[in-house]
């Protein structure tokens, strides 16, 4: 299923896309997309299965109307840095031994289309189209990538905005880039893993000003994402509602000559994960 | 005000402690203490001081009564690290030119007498005690460190407990080493702002087993609170129910000699903010 959350910020409603590219209303079934309906298998979000394949959920008007992120509560934003060969070689890093954590706020998680703002003093703000991963069960000291694998409740795309010389030349660790608000634009899906046969095997893509920027595959993820959530359960609980997001391939503007072509108020980002949908975003100032 | 949550983990209900140390149910007046209470300085809050004054709340029964961390919701948890010249100097470190920033989730708050888990695989389990400040106001890009203390709600007691290798030899940024489950039990108190005139002029201490180990004062704080929130609302968004640990005095395991003295299964924490209250925590086997 792809599940979404439509309607201005704060007051969305929930929604599914079905097979047929029809919007439609979930807010007379159940209260939001957030973690327990995720881990809810059985109950509620069995009803919205149901529901898609009974074909009697009412159509949504889609008339100017604003896609929120596609779901709600959302816990704890994971990161995972450097996890693309592409783009750990373009910034110059060897490939870590071990996935580099770090963390994003889930205030910075915005809609697929919401205004991006470029920080006050900011030169260095770039972009990072990513496989976000959400959590559907708890996940605790997990074995296997297989068992990993298996705590992911859906996929979405993400884009892990970053101000570099906050992250990199401010004395702090990278969550210092990382948190600036509208940071982490999320959806505009929320695709469940039934759908998602294969997550090492998707295009990710992103465009500036009509660009290509980056132009990717997870099949170039250094850690999967079963191994990463098996790994990161080693240092911490996973909760229903958590997001992992997975890195990002070669493309950022930290990674092209100079003069690197960073973010200004009146760029527009697009961005795309194959089966995922698309996000596109103007660029302003805070 | 001293403000707490009462009862069992994920059922506590609001409290207050009274000026004759008399706990005071608030239940029938407010649904918890949160971000919302908090920034409703002159609705909801005001409603709680007026009924403390007029002396008319239901006392609480202590027998056997749990204390969970006495703020709900809790947003993001930013921490400071290395923010006493002491625990600086112990660790080896220059005093840092700015702020060093780093992230706990929400979901490692636990309540000041809570258990707390050694991870498993750890050998280097260590304590802090800190101030902890919970924010009262939308803090974004603030002029004066003045402005910053003014964006407080309170100061609580926390023990930003840290696992030293996953912190600094795992390859991630600090956040590996601080977010393991239950590694930031929070109270006993929120003492609100009005109650701490001068939140750079208390002392700090913690024992492990009995033994103090940490013995320093907010005086020694490098960048103190005010600053602190001005400096980091530069960075990020902060909110009504976010939380800055502003970091820990010397005194820490790390900074022993060898062999140093990391937590075990077994160990008994005690620790406590002039003021503010005192904390207990045994700790156990992951």
């Amino acid at each position: 299923m792809k599940l979404l959350r439509v309607g201005t910020a704060g007051s969305e409603r929930p929604a599914l896309l079905d097979a047929e590219g029809v919007l439609r209303d979930l807010s007379g079934l159940i209260g939001d997309i957030d973690g327990a309906l995720l881990a809810d298998t059985t109950g509620a979000l069995a009803r919205v299965r149901e529901a898609e394949r009974a074909g009697d959920l009412p159509e949504v008007d889609t008339v100017g109307l604003r896609y929120g992120a596609p779901l709600a509560g959302v816990g704890k934003v994971v990161c995972i840095g450097l996890n693309y060969h592409d783009h750990a070689a373009e910034t110059g890093a060897p490939a870590p031994p071990e996935p580099i954590i770090f963390f994003k706020a889930a205030d910075t998680v915005v809609g697929p289309d919401d205004t991006v703002l470029v920080p006050r003093g900011s030169t260095r703000t770039d972009w990072e189209v990513e496989l976000a991963v959400v959590i559907g069960k708890t996940a605790r000291y997990l074995d296997t990538s297989e068992d990993g694998l298996a705590h992911v409740a859906g996929y979405a795309v993400a884009n892990d905005v970053s101000e570099r010389e906050f992250q990199i030349e401010r004395g702090g660790t990278w969550d210092k880039g990382k948190n600036c608000e509208t940071f982490n634009p999320l959806g505009p899906w929320l695709v469940t893993a039934d759908e998602v046969p294969d997550p090492q095997a998707l295009a990710l893509r992103l465009w500036v000003n009509g660009e290509l920027r980056q132009n990717g595959t997870t099949a170039d993820q250094i850690f999967p994402v079963g191994e990463v959530v098996r790994y990161v359960s080693q240092f911490m609980t996973l909760y229903p509602g958590d997001i992992i997001n997975t890195g990002t391939p070669a493309g950022v503007a930290m990674g092209q000559p100079e003069p690197k072509p960073y973010l200004r108020a009146g760029d527009v980002v697009e961005l795309e994960v194959e089966g995922l949908g698309r996000q596109r975003q103007e660029f302003k100032d805070a």
